[in-house]
């Protein structure tokens, strides 16, 4: 019974130390290096070759490396009844709420201002903060770490997601009240899962909606924006600028219209990284409940798409 | 009875927008046009020129334009007599916190590093984090606050001040115990007040304490930083990196070798800046309490320095 990483363009070997490092004895197989590909079981994917796990033919667990499953449930060729597991890693959410804060304090506080006074040696003490109210599209359990924490520093905080919600503990708009909420915030922050809702939410008809000159930040999926429709969306004033972690491909091309513009600011998919020393030890429970069939920790409900 | 606006260097328009707008029949004299010297009862001051005050006979009360009262209390020519009030606002709190946590979370996240890559269209994914313990050097009310919201965000946070402490929230270190809160910390948070004790605190011998590589931000006063020291602190590693809102010259001047440092991240004294707005109610309190020989609000303890 044996374990494969498919994991194209990483490097599999921080998990292999890791994963070795809380079971000395597993069997791991490495993608594109699988020799004995009926032994693997279970496989720990990240943007994996879609339709390459027909190779493996007596799979019956995936896990993803990351907390996000969408590049997993985009491949039609993973069979409908595969159970998928994901990851739940506090350090996860921490990582993720930092980078987020970072963003909203950065635009607050006019970072990229001041690096630019500096710049010209410029000492200019006027309005040194931009008001800010922050709008969260998305909020399970990364969102809503977001929102605690950005209240708990004392800003104004609102939720959107797609479903209604008797209680909250913030203002919250649901689908049918998505102007409303646009009209209430000026950082937009999208932790939203990808799903076929959610996919292009993010394009110019909905940054028309904004209240002009917000700013945008990222962190979910590539798949959220349309990229062609950000630097118009800054142009016109709709956005002011925008924090991105995630790209429709990744690494960003090296031609992408993003790397030049002073306005975007740009991070390599870094908002949060799974640790692998945290995370191992979840696979390695997942794999051994699997073998003495045992129900699973952490399974992804498909139809919720997370 | 009138009240002088001491300020030079800063337009002082504001200050009496909103102190009219809360009082319209106040009588305020603006320096350096002060016409009826002998009618001033009350002076707000901001960085007055020393000795200045003695051309006022009848100056009763002396208020500071913000919460630091290091630059009236440095001024020989202010009568021992004197009562001296400060402005304390909780916003001025709020947003030196903010600052304080922008400049954490940009060293963690290492957004320097990463606006570098973009420059470069460099992809590079590899240790998005560098792990911090947050030093708060002053844990009076900024410093509470600091150390509060970085411990509510899940950072390790240590305090140091001059005076014993029976209990603290955290770990705190008094001055016999100075090596061990730097053994403790690699960022380093200066908040303290400008007194005899702690002026020119920042030296090269308090770096060399330092874990190689801390980052230093100092958002108390420039007078705390020996500013000749912080390159060759850089140069020898001691510090990584810093963020300073204060200099000993402000604005800094134009040839100061901290403008052009990539390592030095300079911002114009905004860290918390009074809001005028906010402040001037106080101000017209205690303007009224001393004409009616009431007790004063937020008196000045001289022997404490603040």
């Amino acid at each position: 019974m044996s374990l494969a990483i498919i994991s194209p363009g990483r490097d599999p070997k921080v998990w292999i130390d890791a994963l070795k490092f809380h079971q000395p004895e597993i069997d791991i197989q490495v993608f594109p290096d699988i020799q004995r590909p009926e032994a693997v079981e279970m496989a720990l994917l990240w943007q994996h070759p879609p339709g390459y796990l027909s190779i493996l033919p007596n799979l019956k667990l995936i896990s993803s490396l990351g907390a996000g499953v969408d590049h997993i449930l985009s491949d039609p060729a993973v069979p409908e009844s595969m159970p998928i597991v994901r990851i739940v890693d506090e350090k996860l959410t921490w990582s993720m709420t930092n980078y987020v804060i970072m963003g909203v304090l950065n635009f607050h506080r006019q970072l990229v201002r001041y690096q630019a006074d500096q710049k010209r040696k410029v000492w200019d003490m006027s309005n040194p903060e931009i008001p800010v109210k922050v709008g969260v599209m998305g909020v399970g359990a990364l969102g809503g770490d977001v929102l605690d924490k950005l209240n708990y520093l004392g800003f104004s905080v609102s939720g959107f997601g797609f479903s209604e919600k008797e209680e909250f503990p913030y203002p919250y708009f649901s689908k049918e009240k998505l102007e409303d909420f646009l009209n209430e915030i000026n950082v937009l922050v999208c932790l939203l899962p990808l799903t076929p809702d959610t996919e292009s939410i993010l394009n110019l008809d909905f940054f028309k909606k904004c209240k002009p000159g917000t700013y945008l930040i990222n962190v979910a999926r590539g798949k959220h924006l349309v990229e062609e429709d950000l630097i118009p969306a800054l142009e016109k004033g709709f956005l002011s600028g925008a924090l991105l972690d995630v790209y429709r491909t990744e690494p960003l091309p090296v031609n992408h219209p993003f790397w030049e513009d002073g306005r975007i600011q740009i991070t390599p998919h870094i908002a949060s990284v799974t640790n692998p020393q945290a995370a191992s030890p979840q696979i390695i429970e997942n794999f051994k409940r699997l073998k003495m069939n045992q129900p699973l920790h952490n399974l992804v409900n498909r139809d919720r798409g997370y």
